[in-house]
């Protein structure tokens, strides 16, 4: 699982690795600007095969590179200075990328930018065949609202984006479900509304009658307070059970800690407080992609009394242990949505909390109402992450 | 008054000029990292001088220069490949900037990318001595919401940002003044929001009490329509009265006109249809920067029934012959705010509008509610924005 979990996150952090592959002589030349370019740029580019073609100037460069899925691809320079070339075909949907300019690594000008990877860097969209459920619709529209609250455990103000739904300022007597939905490590509370198209889905989705409307709350999970700063341990002791963080699956990153403080002490109440929500276990839930999913897993199970929908995305699973150590969970839980990439699935692989499949098959059979979804050919990346919004959103809420 | 302004317009585009000028070697040692950093990054930073020092590694790079200002300054190669160095002294407040790896312009990794100069890219910011009046505090905050709405004119689904003042879902009978604020040429309906920190100034504004509470509406007012292709017009033909668009005062760049459709006909109609707003003329606001500043003076001009209160930042101004040509201005503007950067107003210079500190004057003498602002050592750049709309925030709606 460690390994598992660890290689795919890692594959959304930037290669290192030194140039693997030229892309092939024949590359069908019908090639379109990217969705998510800056206004009025032409590159980069996508054909119908998925490959990726950027451009940039660069009269004094002596190599140039697009690095896109962790590999690296040689750009040719044209007499004027300017560098072309393209990548090998992509899976549909959203991947970070960047641009190597004689060993700087910079995010591509052409293209608009993302939080992902620990940075703000470049994004591109190979277009997917179902790509309508996140399209720009003229139908009615929730809002994206940046919102700012005092989180006493981290002593500071913090932000948080929050959908409203259609119609949410209308009709003032009317109260909604809440779903906290968190994004993966090295992203943050931008993920689900940018390349997430969070808000897209749910409009969508509201507009067709397929799901309950509700509340979405994104926030940064990625959160550690500011601690005085302890002795350092010495270097030669082994980390085991009488150190304060023993080494986890996650090597002793503290994957919820902090974030579960500031998500149960201050996030909860200040939405509850100033969002016509409603305010119980039925009509809470939480869910997230990878780390988000981990960091759910942890949070849910601790707080059985909290959240009665959960889901996980590419992000772990809940075995038969969980529920036998924490029987509340079971029986306060309406609907656990377990979801995976079938890129990731292609490999069989074991970890601490077992096969995500079969684990989630136990719980079922345990009597929990489950739901395991599978996105057609994609990997670790925000197409799996988008559909499994769109899924577990027509069936949240609902039981 | 065409060479003052585009010659301003253009000091935030990108300079292609070549390398002007070193740092002097006494550079005071006292960076620190920039306010608007990515997360984790120490560079770029900033000094009690203002110098912005900025840091990139580009081993086989040969030439690495930061680009700002208009200047570019070359950066110093250490033995690992990292390059270093740093630009004269900036002016307080935030300022535009790129990285060249030999001769490619490419954002700084380091910093948190704004839109201007019409394009993503690195922002700097360097701490100004008020800098307090948009800090982030523990006051009740306003939201900042990303909203779509169907614009006929356009005909398609077009996204604005509101800032809805603290507490505006709070107490559902109450109504609020409306402020339609543009941003400047190059720019689009997020600087006001980014690099304008238009929210923060809003709310510490409205704790303090000093500003009534009102609600901002930001679009991108660089709209042009898709229009059937015309045919191409003689190129020997000189352009005179009998052709479409007469070579205005701004080379016969079309001001306004798609924008002032999706304002008048679209934007204002659904603000007042799905926000509580008082939507009569005297609660109704305009006002812009720069190129928003000019768009506002045509369309407030063109149409004295609808805005109250104008306001112009480093845009232009009002002269007694437009009063002259439209009574109903005079007549019904309760507020005309004409401001701009102390730098920008150094040296005297007339154009098609006038001087604007004679023209202000000869308006407020005319008997029109006038208020001229000059902000302290600043040029065409965000901190003569920022305190613009801090001055006149205080001043609107009080009439």
């Amino acid at each position: 699982m460690k390994k598992y979990l660890f290689g795919s996150m890692l594959l959304i952090a930037i290669s290192g690795s030194p140039s693997l592959a030229q892309s092939p002589a024949k590359v069908v030349e019908d090639f379109k600007p990217s969705s998510v370019n800056q206004p009025g740029k032409e590159f980069p580019k996508v054909n119908s095969e998925g490959r990726v073609r950027t451009q940039i100037n660069a009269r004094d460069a002596h190599k140039v590179q697009l690095d896109i899925g962790a590999v690296k691809y040689d750009l040719v320079k044209d007499t004027s200075g300017v560098w072309t070339g393209e990548s090998a075909p992509q899976d549909e949907g959203f991947h970070y990328y960047q641009i190597w300019v004689d060993g700087a690594a910079v995010p591509d000008p052409g293209s608009l930018y993302f939080y992902g990877a620990g940075r703000w860097g470049s994004g591109i969209e190979i277009p997917a065949k179902d790509q309508d459920f996140y399209a720009l619709k003229n139908v009615p529209h929730g809002e994206l609202r940046e919102v700012h609250y005092f989180s006493s455990s981290s002593n500071s103000v913090r932000h948080a984006f929050i959908y409203t739904p259609p119609g949410y300022d209308k009709d003032n007597s009317k109260r909604y479900p809440v779903l906290y939905l968190q994004h993966g490590m090295g992203e943050n509370e931008t993920g689900w509304g940018n390349q997430g198209h969070a808000s897209l889905i749910m409009d969508n989705l509201i507009a067709e009658g397929k799901a309950v409307p509700f509340i979405i709350v994104m926030e940064n999970s990625s959160v550690k307070f500011e601690r005085p700063r302890e002795p350092k341990p010495d270097a030669n002791a082994k980390t085991d059970a009488t150190t304060k963080k023993p080494a986890g699956p996650m090597g002793g990153f503290d994957f919820a800690g902090d974030f579960k403080k500031v998500l149960l002490n201050d996030l909860i109440p200040f939405v509850e407080a100033n969002y016509r929500v409603v305010a119980d276990l039925n009509h809470r839930a939480m869910a997230g992609l990878s780390m988000g999913g981990m960091q759910t897993r942890i949070i849910t199970l601790a707080n059985p009394d909290k959240f009665s929908q959960v889901g996980m995305f590419s992000g772990g699973s809940i075995s038969m242990e969980d529920i036998t150590k924490t029987p509340d969970f079971k029986k306060n839980v309406k609907l656990l949505f377990i979801s995976y990439g079938s890129r990731e699935l292609d490999n069989p692989r074991k970890g601490p909390w077992g096969d995500p499949k079969e684990n989630t098959q136990a719980v079922k059979e345990a009597g929990m109402n489950t739901s395991f979804y599978v996105s057609p050919l994609t990997a670790h990346e925000w197409q799996s992450w988008r559909r499994s919004l769109y899924q577990f959103a027509q069936i949240v809420f609902k039981n």
